[in-house]
């Protein structure tokens, strides 16, 4: 149940930074021996060789692990990684680097979940730091995923009710009993609803996306016993 | 007044369909004649020269203008310009692009107010989808800065208040007026604070940040009288 992440370069290094941060489980997949000698991290979190082989994939647990990062620089080899993965892992999730915005959709044929073009979000980011300064400021220090001085949390309605009776936003008394704001509801079936009506009904398989301060964020948290996943 | 962007890669190409979509005053600056001719914008945006040269930069107007992007793939050249662009304007706002971790504060220290590496942003962006894919989701897919169906909104002070008095929070009745809700103050010296209290007090220069969706959001533009910039 573990994270494989393909290439150890700009991209998957800060991926990898990340989920160090958050105490996930994950394997490395590099060519590059003096890529590995030099990182810092620990000798088991590498498989050196080539993810384009079969072998080495298996080797790395792929049949096993829940997600798969392919991050290498040419868009051919994360195809080739991409399809790989998805004939050996059916459930695996599957995130794709891409370069070129005509491999987004050959990759998700391939089989990728999410296709990430660095180049489009930071030409997206510089474009959003002129028209939009102070909201992007404001996201950007937002702190979410982590132990520490996390702002935004998800919670399930599994999380909130024990009982499985239906329920309204106004009803959880969120902002008196935990400091937090609920900013968005998700449906069971995925639709989004941006600043939910009190009187939005929580079903099962429904989440609400909330925000706070650390403090706030911490009630709820011990509030609705959410498991960090960090200790 | 207007943006001058350096380079029309993959990282240019993206804030400029941005702005344009924003309907921003801008010219870009692009060596490549076949990139211009290719492009399908209009050949007015564009001046063919290096922009390592100062008098391509005053050329596309850098003494008047409010905003300079900066998107070429090599580092040494961003730098250049950077430092250039900010002899030649003082008050210029100069967003770069990076490849190299090592180059940031190289850039910051030439003079950039922002520097974005594309390769860090994507990395992070790729751990995101595993360690809080709804977060993610949930962001990504709130709009802000357009015209049509934006969820977030900045509104500043003077704004709210045509009279200079304090006034707190509670007192704008912001749910009640506009369906919006407030998750974030700005201090006036730049501080924020994420899911403000109602008791905030909100002074000259400060502003607020809300949530909202695409009716609120509209409701709140024309209860404020934002000027969107978009016609
Ligand atoms: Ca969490
Ligand atoms: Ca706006």
């Amino acid at each position: 149940n573990h994270i494989i992440v393909c290439g150890y370069g700009r991209n998957g290094k800060q991926a990898v930074q990340k989920l160090l941060d958050y105490k996930k489980d994950f394997i490395i997949v590099e060519q590059d021996q003096q890529v590995i000698d030099d990182c810092g991290l620990d000798q088991v979190n590498f498989i050196r060789g080539n993810a384009n082989e079969d072998e080495v994939l298996i080797k790395a647990g792929i049949e096993k692990s829940s997600t798969l990062i392919t991050a290498l620089p040419e868009d051919a080899d994360n195809l080739f990684i991409v399809l790989s993965a998805r004939q050996l892992n059916k459930d695996l999730k599957i995130i794709s680097r891409a370069t070129e915005d005509t491999s987004y959709k050959k990759l998700k044929l391939a089989g990728a979940d999410n296709v990430i073009l660095p180049d489009t979000i930071g030409g997206q980011h510089m474009a959003s730091l002129i028209v939009s300064p102070d909201l992007i400021e404001f996201w950007d220090q937002l702190s979410y995923g982590g132990s520490e001085g996390v702002n935004l949390e998800q919670v399930s309605f599994e999380q909130m009710f024990d009982e499985q009776r239906e329920c309204s936003i106004l009803d959880l008394n969120m902002r008196q009993k935990t400091g937090c704001t609920i900013i968005g509801y998700k449906s069971p079936d995925g639709e989004y609803i941006v600043n939910p009506d009190p009187s939005q009904k929580l079903t099962q398989g429904s989440k609400i996306i909330v925000v706070g301060n650390t403090d706030q964020i911490q009630q709820l948290q011990r509030a609705y016993r959410i498991n960090t996943e960090v200790t």
